[in-house]
């Protein structure tokens, strides 16, 4: 970035801050060992003065980076040392996982403090990952106003919008003019941290529409605010699932959105970190779930704790790897015959294994960004199949060729080939209507697909090529 | 979403917009087929005055929808018909395959109406996906000045910040106080469409600093614009890569960045749509890359482009398929005399492939996040090592006893149990090792690491589970 590069003014050596002169990171973005190893040092000798100095200057984000860089036992004492100066919503950006273990250790009345400071869904997000027992005693700690809002939004579903919503925002009424909104928010001390537009409520907090800020600046004094509201924009309701709320920013270019409730009174607002967050959550989840991997493993996890949470996919991949292997079973026989077949059979599953995984990849995305719907699913079912076949006849005739030149046996080729149609075919079709059929019984498509659709590929691809290989040769 | 449940209002049917008689989408949000036969047959008797207003409606967005949901021949007719009212916007949202061919077939003189009305980012995305002569055919037909702009945009390289920045962004002196920058916002008429902040530049365009809209909305008229620029606020390099900047936007919770050149001089501003595209485009790439899918296959291509690109990662795949089966092929003596091992070999070949797939899937996503770095990769390295290691252990002791239970060989459940400890370990380092590698030596890691990462258990697999069965029951 470029912001890194020309540090190197001429400013004298008492005017530069603890952070330049011990940079963070190195050229490449990632942390100095060297800056990990003096806060720890610091951290170890309670030299608090420099602690506070460092930890005002960072980035929340950079802060969170710092605490998962430190050894875990220095990470509450850095936050006991520096007490107010540490900024909370670091511990949003640090693995869930961290954020427990810490959350637990710290003193209830040290969180509670860095929680009031917190806009409020930082600290929603922040009190959702721990223990109800925790979260509790946190809660208590906090003044009764904060403590009820907070409470409130914890009723709301996980991953809906009202969870992911921060209930401060600017509403103005609809008949207000821009100079009053502008010595509105000139006079008030308190508004929100960061906000894009603002919002018109009528009688009983009902909302009536949005203006943002460009659309205020440009307007002169007198107008109204009636005058300025976008059709366009959009609101949310408090049940929504956060997945929605994301696909509806990312389609329409929205920086923030007004939340309502089920009454049609705005209660919150969404903004756009909140969805990019969201965004690269349901990514991560997807890629996750087709790897057989559960979304709540995280990279500072122990490797007890992944062990055991790899397990679950590893048990049923196990059971149908059985049921592939008791399709082979079924033809000991020909195989002790013709112990070619052996050598071969594994090379027509692991094809249509690969071509399904393909099929799987594509429709697994395209359901998640609903591209695929109702309207094209028969269109792209058919097309999945015509490409099962194309490829399916490419690579008959090409493992055809390959496996007479191998074994030298006549016919092996013309066997080898036909299994190879069959099973790429079945790949394709297994690979687009299983994520089909897992999305129609509201099953989430990326978890399941994968075990399932190679199994398919591994009965088919071991069926036909040993049935049709006993046909062929006549094998008893 | 909130904002489709209440349309009944009591509006006298004259009123309404004819989106209003005619809904584009059901209550999923799905289109309805109606609505595109409406449109359908509207462009099919070229009924001009219901297509401009429906098309005048219509978000950008749904109007991309819309063009995809036509036929192929009736895309080209609704743009020409439409003239224009048609926001040339919404081919930025449809497919690259769908954009291209209708760039192709418009008038050039349509496209370059239409450019002409665009930010001057969404110009570049409209022109960077054709063909060079299509493109110059376009750019001819515009004023000089806009040629110019969009020309030096398109000499940017591909994916970096240049082609992503809008060229349209507030720039004024930092002495300026906040007074003579509202009034220069409210007296000029040709501001962007949306912004999120305003630039403070020098003399010879060099950038001094950013302030927010909502910081220029509290403050009053006579501060000095000096005194709100966010120390904190990060800037881009035309030359870093998009990929880059949506990590420091993700990181940093940025609406918007200033795009500085290689002198530090302001030329443009990049805003969180565009990142939010360039975060769905890179998980999206990742995804396809693992499934062996390549990132520009598109759900609109036709059955026999999508066969071609798949065709490449099948036939590597046969080639790795056939080198492990090759190891089976070692063994065919002990095969013939032991057929149970034909039998069980791909169970242990499968099960370390999933193991694998699972850890590869967490180091591809952690090496994509930056997660995974120089700091913990050893550790990171160990731990999926003991992941493996316990895994295998619990896997060697279930497969043991099923495989006995099978075909009750004595000695056969510790020969698979071996096997399976063996291979399991070597997913788990091969799985977290190959993406790293293939990181080290710049290449994307999500490209080649699955057909590589299951070849090492294919092979580690049946040489494991042969070998040791080769020496355990003395097979010649």
């Amino acid at each position: 970035m470029a912001d890194d590069v020309d540090l190197a003014q001429s400013v004298a050596p008492e005017e530069l801050s603890a952070l330049d002169r011990m940079p963070m990171r190195d050229a490449e973005g990632d942390i100095r060992p060297e800056f990990v190893e003096a806060i720890s040092h610091a951290v170890q000798v309670a030299d608090t003065a420099f602690l506070k100095e460092i930890v005002g200057e960072l980035h929340e984000a950079d802060l969170g980076d710092l605490i998962e860089a430190l050894d875990a036992d220095e990470r509450a004492p850095l936050i006991e040392l520096t007490g107010t100066d540490f900024d909370f919503s670091a511990l949003n950006e640090v693995d869930d996982t961290v954020r427990e273990e810490l959350l637990e250790e710290l003193e209830p009345e040290t969180v509670a403090e860095g929680v009031r400071e917190l806009d409020s869904d930082d600290a929603v997000e922040l009190l959702e990952g721990v223990d109800e027992e925790v979260q509790d005693e946190i809660l208590e700690k906090l003044p009764l106003s904060e403590r009820v809002a907070l409470e409130r939004s914890l009723t709301y579903p996980e991953n809906s919008a009202g969870r992911r919503m921060q209930t401060e925002f600017i509403a103005v009424p609809p008949d207000w003019n821009v100079g009053q909104v502008i010595d509105y928010m000139r006079e008030t001390p308190d508004l929100p941290d960061r906000f894009y537009e603002i919002y018109s409520v009528g009688a009983d907090q009902r909302w009536q529409g949005a203006v943002s800020l460009d659309a205020l600046l440009r307007a002169r004094r007198p107008v109204l605010l009636a005058d300025l509201i976008d059709e366009d924009r959009r609101r949310v309701s408090v049940l929504d699932d956060q997945e929605e709320v994301a696909r509806m920013f990312g389609k329409y270019n929205l920086v923030a959105a007004p939340v309502v409730d089920t009454d049609d009174r705005l209660v919150g607002v969404i903004t756009i970190d909140d969805v990019v967050d969201v965004i690269e959550e349901e990514a991560d989840e997807d890629l996750k779930a087709l790897g057989g991997v559960t979304s709540d493993e995280e990279l500072s996890d122990n490797f007890w704790t992944i062990a055991k949470g790899r397990f679950t996919w590893l048990l049923i991949n196990l059971a149908t790897a059985f049921i592939a292997s008791s399709v082979l079973g079924l033809f000991e026989d020909q195989l002790q015959q013709m112990v070619a077949l052996a050598v071969l059979a594994p090379i027509v599953a692991s094809q249509g294994g690969n071509a399904a995984t393909q099929t799987m990849t594509v429709a697994v995305r395209a359901l998640a960004t609903r591209q695929l719907n109702p309207n094209n699913a028969m269109r792209i079912v058919i097309r999945e199949g015509l490409v099962g076949l194309i490829n399916g006849l490419a690579f008959a005739v090409i493992t055809g060729i390959a496996a007479y030149a191998w074994f030298r046996t006549p016919g092996l080729g013309i066997v080898i080939g036909l299994a190879m149609i069959c099973n790429l075919i079945a790949g394709a079709l297994g690979g687009i209507l299983i994520p089909m059929v897992l999305e129609r019984v509201k099953a989430d498509p990326a978890v399941a697909s994968g075990t399932f659709v190679t199994t398919v590929t591994d009965v088919v691809g071991f069926f036909a090529f040993l049935g049709i290989a006993t046909l062929w040769f006549g094998l008893k």
